[in-house]
This record gives structure tokens, sequence and C-alpha cells, in this order.
């Protein structure tokens, strides 16, 4: 007991309700740190860590991990946030919001026994180490129970958190809250009646972009110097950020103050580094903005991965491939290559930017064939988790789904369907975000134009603070004090409309092929 | 009571020895990885986290280690190492050790009130924030009162931890268990007795050393890959290595696995390079070569601060400052700096290293000056616990003891008593651990040589595996298994002597000198 003051000012504080309110902010500083933990050991991980790291590390997260839950999670725990939620006046509207948050966490928690997690959790290492020899050897054989395996798993832990609900369903809401199939399923239908027949006639054009005057050899150091350059010109607050070097660029790291982004740099793809740093800003800044007083709670980090992706997607994609920015971006290209960018007009980057091509990775997708490569996912998904497939089913659907949206052929399985982490990680239901993020970007977009700004004034400029403000006001500062839907109304007047999303790449890559 | 499963454990395992077999066990890996995350967290941020980072990180930290406290502080863990140390034959050596440790690690904490070291940790942060400032603007007044209300509230714990003991014993034996001043006494008035009128003959003597040699600018990318080369001639294993960049060098980081060296290098002085990366290495070989199966436990790292600062001033003085070693070495500045070093010889490196210079900064201070350094302040630390000096005669007893030991006089306190930032960390007693861990070094040597190993030829070989292992079997490989007087005596024979260190200098700088 006396390991855990907190659980004897709970038992005592029965009829106290300011013991409630000490004892709840307690709860919340010791999650806060275990999340600060676990988030920096894990987000510098592969970034900084010895290979000999791995093993003690891999044991100090899990049994963080565990702490974390079991706070969570401590029975007395439930009935504390319901005596807190019945006296709103007492507790405030921060701490309302805390326990909202903090009671939904619990309960995506408290239904699965312990020992199913940990059981779980130990099948996805074994998995990710599976998959990862299987993706390099090209063996999918090798990788197929585990999906079956992970997929059965997550189908009982569904049951147990919500009984009778479909378990796909579950796994949707969990990483997007208030989705499902009824959500997505019209959303995808939407984006496949766009994407496909326009991808066909941006294939058959005369009129394709070339990308011939990204093409060259770019030293490294000046590489990372001009992600510099472009997290300055973004508006990132270098002041809160580490950057490090990795094979698969991602945004971690523990709090407010602190964000890290792990990127890499290709001597031959000059691009692939100006997308992935303007991708990860977007992130950066939800992170860095989040309202200060919400920094040791709940309500800290962005409301939900969908978002998240919106954040990211829009710097990389509606602001970083626009033709507007195309003038800022080349400037400091050529500060940094000028012999390379010497020459180059705007218009020319901003086609070697947008050339839409079919391709067999989704990492390495243009912006609009991109949210094919999640449909295929979510359909396979879907199958999966209805029992219509199997995990042996994987490679034919796979093969089908890629020549009938994108055209192309695959011709193995490593870059097919080994390519991603995710299923290996247990993360079901997770891909869909990145098109949902895609598809809320434009629809901020549309709302910052209608509410008066002159986007791509702010754009050609490279003073992207109005962008940042309006952003910062509606969407950053809340952190997950709102949900998502909460902050589309708010922001844009309306729920989500994926007719922003399929207007905008229909305008845009019309007029980039001519069509 | 759920949030601690451990502690509902305990409660029921009293006629259970093997409950409470798992139940130490589980506690032991609970506080393996709040450690992890401590020293994660608390060795990387100097080294890399962004300015705006401080305040989370000092907040997560200090949660963290009040988690650490209180799982140790527990009132159920008492009893329950009891019950288990009653069972040698059913728990085992190594957690018998593990329990051993573990109590007193305990016995440590447990009597202090949780309020009083809390209020104390918020004392040292304060006291450090206005040390940085004072040492900066020279400014003696504002830190003043800070040490007399440290060593007050450092008496007031030493009090509660061992009532009627001398305080200053107390805390001599908190850095150095088995230590106090009945140890130390004797052991600085021998090493006053020899270093002081030798220091005197050198600076007397007509054959004074040359530092000509290395002097000169040395390129930063250059030195920093030097550092690597050291590494590598030390023997650290790299795969579990990483280095950082810092003002003040330091080792640290989370696990066997994963040990961090910060350092620095300055363009005109590229032996502080050499000797900081040798340092630093020896400490790293310490954590490194700690037997695998105590990662998780409490007999992970050195045993003592004097034991690990005889590794680390080991390879720097004992091995790097030799003559015999002076061969590799300069190969590898060779190597680096082919101009600068092409035409020098090892003699002439060896004594460049070797000039012995009284200086105001301990930090500065060359191999035969040192330990004066350490007496100044263990004799300032008596005065301030016995009641015989406040804070406000330490400028005074500086310069006094200072012209004394050393023969220079003392311009200011900044380059004076406000250089360390030790007692604003309310480190006191922490000092003389340096000064004997180059004690314990010449110990092990001349152990090393009495056993047959060819210590020179090994230094003069540039392979240093006969050192390391004999090291690593009669060292490191105990961790904290072992105290230093058992490590002492089963490694030389003997327990501590510090002949071996006074006859070591004597007869070194005797000959460099000529005297």
């Amino acid at each position: 007991m006396a390991d855990n003051p907190a659980t004897a000012d709970l038992n005592a504080a029965v009829a106290n309700p300011r013991a409630d309110i000490a004892a709840f902010d307690e709860l919340e500083k010791k999650l806060f740190a275990l999340r600060y933990a676990i988030d920096e050991i894990g987000s510098l991980g592969p970034v900084i860590d010895p290979v000999k790291a791995t093993e003690e590390r891999g044991e100090a997260c899990s049994v963080l991990e565990e702490q974390r839950i079991r706070a969570i999670c401590a029975p007395e725990v439930g009935p504390l946030l319901e005596r807190l939620a019945a006296q709103p006046e007492l507790v405030g509207k921060t701490r309302m919001r805390q326990i909202r948050v903090l009671g939904r966490d619990r309960a995506s928690l408290v239904d699965v026994p312990a020992e199913e997690q940990a059981a779980f959790s130990r099948l996805t290492v074994e998995a990710n180490d599976v998959w990862r020899r299987a993706k390099a050897g090209n063996d999918w054989a090798s990788f197929e129970p585990y999906v079956d395996r992970i997929v059965a798993a997550l189908r009982h832990m569904a049951e147990a958190k919500k009984p009778g609900a479909d378990p796909y369903d579950v796994w949707l809401d969990e990483y997007e809250h208030g989705t499902g199939r009824s959500f997505y399923d019209p959303f995808f239908e939407q984006v496949k009646d766009c994407v496909v027949p326009l991808l066909a006639d941006c294939m058959a054009s005369r009129h394709k972009p070339s990308h011939a005057v990204v093409d060259g050899t770019f030293d490294e150091a000046r590489q990372w110097a001009l992600a510099d350059d472009l997290m300055e010109l973004e508006g990132v607050d270098k002041d809160a950020l580490w950057v490090g070097r990795t094979e698969h660029p991602f945004t971690g790291g523990p709090s407010v103050g602190f964000v890290l982004i792990a990127s890499h740099v290709y001597p031959d793809n000059v691009l692939s580094n100006v997308f992935s740093m303007l991708h990860e800003g977007g992130h950066t800044l939800y992170e860095q903005n989040v309202d200060p007083a919400y920094r040791f709670t709940s309500l800290k980090g962005g409301t939900s991965m969908g978002m998240h992706e919106a954040q990211s997607r829009f710097f990389e994609n509606i602001v970083g491939r626009s033709e507007a920015f195309a003038g800022p971006l080349l400037e400091r290209l050529r500060g940094r290559f000028p012999g390379q960018f010497g020459r180059v007009t705007p218009h020319q980057l901003y086609l070697a930017e947008n050339c839409a091509e079919p391709c067999l990775i989704r990492c390495d997708a243009d912006e609009l064939t991109y949210p094919l490569h999640i449909l295929v996912r979510y359909e396979i998904e879907q199958l999966l988790f209805s029992g219509e497939a199997k995990a042996s089913d994987i490679p034919r659907l796979w093969a089908e789904k890629y020549k009938g949206y994108l055209g192309i052929d695959v011709p193995d399985d490593a870059s097919g369907a080994l390519q991603d982490t995710h299923w290996s990680d247990g993360s079901f239901g997770y891909f869909p975000t990145y098109a949902l993020g895609s598809a809320i970007g434009a629809q901020l977009k549309n709302a910052m134009v209608a509410g008066g700004m002159d986007f791509d004034g702010a754009c050609a400029s490279g003073d992207l603070a109005p962008v940042r403000e309006w952003l910062r006001e509606r969407v950053w500062r809340w952190g997950r004090a709102k949900d998502t839907d909460e902050l589309l109304r708010e922001a844009t007047g309306s729920s989500f409309d994926a007719s922003h999303y399929t207007d905008y790449l229909a305008r845009k890559f019309s007029a980039i092929y001519q069509l």
C-alpha cells in the first residue's frame, strides 16, 4: 500500500472531493512520467542506441508499459473518475477533459486481461522479428501464420472490449475515435471513384510532367543543412527539436519541449529528403503547439492518428507540393545546390514534385496514387477480420488489387504484402488513418480560404505564419482535449466531408496533366 | 492494491518462500526499469535535449525517482528481505547478493522522510541554478547561503540515517561504503606528506619537461576520429557505446549494452581530448563488463564511486600517461595528425603528458597535483560539517589552502570555490573518492605486476587485453556483488594501502624531474 499512496488516498477519499482531485492529479503526473520515459526510450532507440542495447531496452520498456497499464487499470480509478465527473464545477473544465480522455484510455485497456495483453505483446515482438527476416528474404510463408494468429488475437481482444461488436470496427475506432466501417466504406468508395479513373486519365495524357530537373547527385552534408533550412521555413521551433538519422523517417520524442525527428537523405533523391522533412515537420508542429497547460496531463499530444496525419500530409502535400510554395522551396534548394537549381523555374519544380506514377511501394507513392495503396490494405484487413480471407490469400489479393486499382503487376511479396511493418506490430485498423488524414487536410485548407486567408499568398511568400496560427488556434493547441470531429466542426463548420479531398485531387491533377 | 500486485503477493506470501522470491524478482525488474529510464533520460539530457526540454525532463525524472524510492521503501520490503535472507540455500548465491545490496540501498533511504528528501531535492535544483549564475558572474555571495542550507540539511538527514554518528562520516560512507574520516584522514595525510614536498622539488628542478611537442591547432573533426581510435585502442566495446558531445565530459547511459560517453574537443588542446576519452573509456569498460547475469538486478553497475574512479584514472594515468603507452598513443596521434606528430618521439610525448604544474582548476590538473585539489575540498567539507567553518569562511580557506598546498594565489571565486558543481548538487563527501580511486589504481597495477603480468609490455604493444582481462575477472564482472574492500583483498591480497600510490608518484615524478 505504501508503494502506492495514491491508492491509499483514493480509499480514504470517498467523501472528500479535494482528496479525489489530489489523487487524480498525482495519477496524471505518474502517467506523464511513465509515458515520458517510454516515449523517450522508444523513439531514441532506433536512432542512437548501440546494437547491444536492444534486449535491456525492450525489457525496460515492457516493464514501464506494464506499470502504466496497471496504474490506469487500478480498480479504484474507475470510481474515482466517476466521482469526479459528477462534480464538474469543482473539478474545472480542463480536468473534466482529462477525466474524459483518461476514462476512454482506461476503457480500451481495462477489459482485456493483463495476461492476454502481455501474450499479444510477446506475439507481436516475435512476429516483427520474423517479418523483418521474411521481408529481407522475400519469404511470405514464414510470416503467414503470424498474420492469422494476430488477427485471431485481435478478434478475441475486440470481443472483450465490446462484446458483440464487429471486431474490425473496434480496432478502427481504437485508432480513430468515432470511426468504423460505416465511416470508412463510403469514404474509400468516394476516393476510389475519383482517383482510379483520374489516374487512368493521367496515364493516358500526352502532357506528362517531368522530374528531370530534380535528377542528379546531391551531397549528403548539404542535404542535412537543407533539412535544417526547411524546418526554419516550415516554422518548427528548433529549441524544442532534435533531428537524428534513420532509415524510415518518423516523429517521436517525449514532450512538448522535446520533439524528435528521425529522417534520411539519399544522394540520388533530394525530394525524398524535402518531403520527408516537411511531413515530419507537420507532426512536429502539432506536438510542439499543444497548450503548455496540458504538458503533464493525458491531454498532451495529438487527438488522433488521422488528425496527426492530417498535419503532416498538409505540410508535405497541400503546402509542400503546391505551385505557390515552389518559389520559397526552390530558393532553399538553390541556396544549398546552386549548380543544380540555378536555372530551374518554380513551375518546373512544381511539375517535378507532382509526377503521378503507380508504384509498388506505399512510402514512395505520389500524392494521387497514395490513397489507393491504403485502399488495398483496408479491403484486405476487412476480409481477414470477417473471415472471408486467410493470411494465405493475401499475396493473391494483393496482386489482384494492385492490378485493379494501380494497374501494376506485383513481382514478389517483398515489394508486396511484406513491405510494411504494421501488420507484424499488430496495427490492424491503423492504415485507414493515413488516407483520412490526407482528406482532412484538404477540408482544413478550404476552411482557411473560406475564412479569408490568402493561402497561396502565404505559401508564395514563404511566411507560413498565418497558416500555422490558424491551425494552432483551431487544432494544435487543443491536444487531446477535443476529438477530431469536434475540432473539424468548429474549424470548418461541418463534420468530415471527403469531397474537399477528391475535388482537390481532381482539380490539381487535371491541371497538371491538362485533362 | 491492484496497482501493485507485488505488494499483494508479499502479504499473501508470509508462509510461501517461492512467492517471496517471485515478489522479490518482480521488485528488482521494476527497479531496473525505473533506473533505466532515469539513467537514460538523465544522461542524454545535457547531450541531446533541446533547450526547451528542461522543465518536462526535470518533472519526469523527479516523478520516476519518487516511484523508485517508494518501491524500495515500501514497508513490506523490509520483512521480505529478512525472510529471504534467512533462507540462503533456497534463495541462491546471486539473489543473496542482490538482497544484501538492495537492503543497503533501502537502509540509506528509508529513515529519511520522503518530504525531507523531496525538499532537499528541490533545494539542490535551486542551488544548482544559483551556482551556475554565481560562477558565471564570479559572485560567491549569492551562492553562499545555499552552502550553509545544504550542509544543515545533510546534517539533519545524516542524523535520521545514523542517530548519533558523525554526519560527515555518514556521507563519506554513503559514497564509499566502509569509509569515514578515520579512513580518509590517514590517507590524505600520507598523500600530503608525499606530494607537497615532491611538488616543491619538481618546481625547483632544473629538468622540467616540455609540452611544446603537443602545442598547436588540431582540426575538430579529426580529433573526433582520434577519439574513436582511442576507444578501439583501449578496448571499449563500440557495439555497446554511444559517443556524444558536451562541455564537461562524463560517462552515463542506462545499461550494460548502452554506455554513453559525452566528451569535448578543443582545437588548441589535443591532450585534453586524449585523456578525457581514456578516462571515460575506463568508466565504460567497467560498466560494459559487469556480468550479464546482473543486468536486470541491483548488482548492475560499479560497486562504488572510488572503484569506478579507480578504473577511469587507471586508464587515463597509469596506462595512458605511462612511458610504455606513449608508443601506441603516438601512433594514433600520427595517424590523424601526421604533420604535427611526424617527428615527435614517444619519450617527448611522455614528458609532454607529465608536466606537473600547480593550477587553479581541478579538472585541468596533472596527475601529481590532482590529489591536492581534492585534499583542499576534503578539509573544507570537514570544517563545514563540524561547525568550525561556515560558507562565508570558504573563500578565505580556499585561498589559504591553495597557497599552502599548491603554492598559488586564487584571484577570484569563479576559479576558486565556485569552480565545481558538486556542492550545489548536495554531493558533500563525494570528492574524496576521486583521490581514493587514483590510489586504488596504483595498488591494482602493482598486483598485476606481482602476479606476473608484463604490464609495460602490454602498454607498449598497444594490446591491453591482458590488463582488461585481469580487471574484468577480478573487478568489473562483479558489479555491485562485492564491495571495494572485498574486491581489493581478493585482487591484491590486502586491503587498501596508499603506499602503492605515493610510491608510484614519487618514483614517476622523481625520474621525470631528475630529482
